[in-house]
């Protein structure tokens, strides 16, 4: 299997607000998006919202109960204050915060809150990886 | 928040086994992984591994008891037959099947394995979104 991921899809109860939601921060859903699912492209890859039920029908298990939080989803900003407004912002739109932002012992800077449907995001500054073009995250 | 992904980490039991297995499928984890956390680059961002009770105390929320599978890590294909092939590959490599490949209603064909820490993951034939360079996968 190549080493790519091309497809994050999050499962929602709500797809509606979990869509207005990612909406509020300025991000434009895919024009053929609609009532049954809803992307975004994201660099070289895309973000799915996708209620969850399906998603669980679709993975074989529909019997499953998964609680959110296995998994973080990460932002990396260019500069150390970017944690503070980006994590400032997305609060005034809904998100739960999880901690605060801090300085790591690794010399870089994050914040965690969750979207409305309690996936868990952090948001980075990592000056020893800057980022690339388009905003990739490139290791050095 | 910018409409991009950076990094995505799994919340893994084993850190070794887990490693084991991405590199099994001929992952190649970036030079300064060590035994506290795995990285491997993935197109524009990067797949993280790093053991659950530490990205849990990280998201603020050591009690928390995510249970896997809320979330679907998927990787896009060029060919219809790949996907049997890629599938049979991990399930070689000690993944667990979820569903058998199947062409889908919409035009495709998919199957869904889990990891050995239990993250579902979509292998995707989508001959309506064609893969671009470097395999990302850019929505027409």
């Amino acid at each position: 299997m190549e080493q790519r991921l091309s497809l994050v899809t999050l499962g929602v109860r709500d797809l509606n607000s979990a869509r207005a939601f990612y909406e509020s921060l300025g991000w434009e859903a895919y024009r053929e998006s609609n009532e049954h699912i809803c992307f975004f492209q994201t660099g070289c890859m895309v973000i799915g919202l996708y209620p969850l039920p399906d998603l669980l029908t679709d993975q074989g298990r529909p019997e499953a109960r998964p609680v959110a939080g296995g998994i973080t989803l990460g932002i990396n900003v260019v500069a150390r204050e970017d944690v503070d407004r980006e994590l400032a912002k997305v609060l005034e739109k809904g998100a739960t915060l999880l901690t605060p932002a801090a300085d790591t012992p690794w010399g870089g800077r994050t914040a965690y809150f969750a979207d409305p449907e309690g996936h868990p995001w952090e948001i980075t500054w990592a000056p020893m990886f800057p980022l690339g073009a388009n905003g990739a995250l490139i290791l050095p």
